[in-house]
């Protein structure tokens, strides 16, 4: 891992407490997209993480997890697959549910967006308690890919959610914080 | 405008017919990202736009104008504006709200998101009646950039949005269809 590039991150995420709610500290990525320079940095980085795991398809978790999803799949001319939220997609779907702290939430993912030959790597800013990412998972397992990888831009490693997702698969952070 | 390009859209977006309501016809854009030479072309294409016309900040509408914005700003080497929902940003936003068929939404952006010198792209994937697009406009006008111009990837234009938008700004869509 690029240390001079974690050094960066960690000087220029902006963190926004109380946000969406008192307690949270919120690391605000439009830091990232803000700045072509940092946004083309974490771009290449996670491309090349992408390239050394011969990924064969990106995918990433609606709606700030399109913003790098889908730069990364286009740097490296690899098709993206939308995991979006529910009654999104048009075509038939596979549906994950999953819970929240209040209620619960859904992910879906076309049924043709990928198969058994597909080495699947999901992208998303942020991993806290992991619920969506693990959600994220089961839905893309249902595509019986070959291979499911993960690759976050921060690994909020207070709530615990990164290590979760490690237990059960290859998973990155470009930086650890505190949520 | 490329014509070959052009005629490779409309022979491969997937038409899924009374999505989300009856009597509409879908264009499903998952049929360019699934695709990632097609993909690879659409961003090459907006891309070419957005630097011949000098534009120095991408803008993306949530949530598939993020697909197709922010691989274009990293693409360009520019920095990426989320415009999102409601209760989305952690900052300091503009807000602006615009009337759905039954209620009304609201879109909002960083306060600091752009300045007087810039020149923004917003990018969308389809234009329909343009609602949102207007909402958009009136929204990025609060940050008062030079200048405001949209391309999208589809103008559903029996529906009229995008003639009303090329009213007032300069606007492109690489293909039009029928909604």
């Amino acid at each position: 891992m690029n240390e001079k590039l974690k050094q960066e991150l960690k000087n220029k995420i902006r963190i926004i407490p109380n946000f969406p709610k008192k307690g949270v500290l919120f690391q605000d990525v439009t830091s990232i997209t803000d700045n072509s320079d940092l946004f083309k940095k974490v771009i290449r980085e996670l491309s090349i993480y992408a390239k050394k795991n011969r990924v064969s398809k990106i995918a990433g978790i609606e709606a700030r997890g399109f913003i790098f999803g889908a730069a990364v799949a286009n740097q490296c001319n690899l098709p993206f697959i939308p995991i979006r939220k529910k009654d999104k997609l048009p075509g038939a779907t596979y549906k994950q549910k999953y819970k929240l702290e209040y209620g619960e939430d859904e992910v879906q993912v076309h049924k043709d967006a990928a198969n058994s030959k597909d080495r699947i790597l999901i992208i998303d800013d942020l991993i806290a308690t992991g619920g969506t990412a693990k959600a994220a998972a089961k839905l893309i397992n249902k595509l019986k890919p070959k291979e499911i990888r993960f690759h976050f831009i921060i690994d909020l490693n207070n709530l615990g959610g990164f290590k979760k997702i490690r237990d059960e698969f290859e998973a990155c952070s470009l930086i650890k914080s505190t949520g």
